[in-house]
């Protein structure tokens, strides 16, 4: 009980100091914080997200429970705030699909303007009405799990995996025991891949951005990745990849991307379950996977659309 | 109304941004102003006081309306802190003396522990014990003056000035017309200096502490100074600083030491009423003042025992 509690104390002061430049962003962070005053309701600073257009966005303060985001407005204008993507290409983010704050223009994150000609008192009021939004969230949540900290990437009883769900693991290892049996529980070191139980289906970890070794890239809406060995590369000197990839018969991936998370750390994220679009990758030279669904279920990792 | 708020607005930011280094402060004192949530009572971070023993230390949240200090506390140890008066010696402090927290040692700030092994849970309740505690000094506190940001600096209506209601002004003719009738009202620039309006006293308005031209002191009991030219300064070159004083009969100060305050301005915090020991500045060459009274008469500016 109390182990978890130092780590919480540990977590919210890195979030808290993440926000430390931006005087507003501390006071308007903070007292929604304070003033929630629930430690089982977690939160993020500085979450980028991905829009429905998929255009990249930061939200200022990101409860995942209820994936609700909250920017805090500077500006005098209502303008979106739009995230170049190759500043953040190895981050985590969200996809803001489904959200509550759904909007004409797609998903928006809930707006808190802090700009000068706002009052102290006009801040604290759209504060009190966002806490007051955010217990009620928690109220009428049936099926709302506390933030446990120490168990925070685990999915324990989940049948599927939904990229809606914001599947996320610390290692690979946690991701690859979801697709195994009691029995068959693997305990080793981490590798960049493993087959399903049936064998025909690889649990896949790739960077999806250019890196020493792989030029991958995945579409803005996030249905289609490209994976390019780069140029004089080893991939690309030694051997033909896709050769290897169609003679092997290893055609279905289902996808964990591998990201820099919040605080600095490795994660891997649940892209969904994607499949070697044959045609194409010999007509491009490349393997080229589309997706075919975002669940898969638990832990025969088949697709369920 | 809504002008007060906007400097409530900058003020809060810039006390907050104070502590963004160390994230514990931050946590403690956004966590005690959002809970406390009442724009009545001010705060200053990192506010310096003196100790009945002479001793400077430095408080992390100070509320000045209750003459209440909270430390922060981040060792395993309840040491003492203590601060070198050479790193401050330009700074406004308070007088820690009368205080709430009164102690054998001499009077001690509110400590509140968030060092390694203290969870979460006890740093709450230990900032749900303070706010609940400020909370009930304020519904007590029958003269509690709201605090005003546009007339901090006022004390219209009081018939005394006394050193432990920490009087401070950001402009020296605000202090000179409070020892003024109506009538003879200043409105003219800033001067080192004034006459009351009996011409017997001068209001003073001295840099306590070394500087280019004077090597002033004040005791650690703030009942004695020493005003003593630089060797080599025009007012040692020059003139016998002492003999111009004893021939002019100016021997009653009302002093107002210039510190440059909490957020970087200029004020003039008010420190008693002064008389010259003839015996002893003749002897040590050079004005030494003896604080007879910390109070005095507005206007006239009379010594009250």
């Amino acid at each position: 009980m109390s182990a978890k509690l130092y780590k919480k104390k540990e977590y919210l002061l890195r979030q808290f100091a993440r926000t430390n430049k931006k005087n507003y962003e501390n006071y308007v962070v903070t007292r929604i914080f304070h003033l929630i005053n629930d430690l089982e309701i977690k939160f993020v600073t500085q979450q980028y997200f991905k829009r429905d257009n998929g255009k990249f966005g930061m939200a200022d303060m990101y409860f995942p429970q209820f994936n609700l985001s909250i920017e805090i407005d500077e500006s005098q204008h209502d303008s979106e705030r739009h995230i170049d993507q190759d500043k953040i290409r190895d981050r985590d983010y969200v996809s803001a699909t489904g959200d509550l704050f759904s909007h004409p223009q797609g998903w928006m994150p809930k707006r808190i303007r802090v700009g000068g000609d706002i009052s102290l008192l006009g801040i604290d009021y759209e504060i009190e009405q966002t806490v007051n939004y955010i217990k009620e969230l928690k109220k009428k949540d049936a099926g709302f799990i506390p933030w446990n900290i120490d168990n925070e990437f685990s999915y324990k009883g989940l049948k599927i995996f939904d990229v809606h769900n914001q599947i996320v693991f610390k290692k690979i290892v946690d991701a690859i025991n979801y697709f195994r049996t009691e029995e068959l529980k693997y305990d080793g070191y981490q590798k960049a891949g493993a087959m399903t139980m049936d064998k025909k289906k690889k649990l896949w970890f790739p960077k999806l951005f250019k890196n020493k070794d792989w030029s991958n890239t995945i579409s803005s809406d996030e249905t289609f990745i490209e994976e390019k060995p780069v140029q004089n590369s080893k991939w690309f000197a030694n051997t033909n990849h896709l050769e290897k990839i169609l003679k092997k018969n290893d055609k279905i991936r289902i996808v964990f991307a591998k990201v820099k998370g919040n605080l600095g750390f490795v994660l891997y994220r649940f892209k969904g379950y994607f499949v070697l679009n044959e045609e194409l990758s010999k007509k491009k030279g490349y393997c080229c996977w589309q997706r075919k669904t975002t669940k898969v279920s638990i832990p025969e990792g088949n697709p369920i659309y």
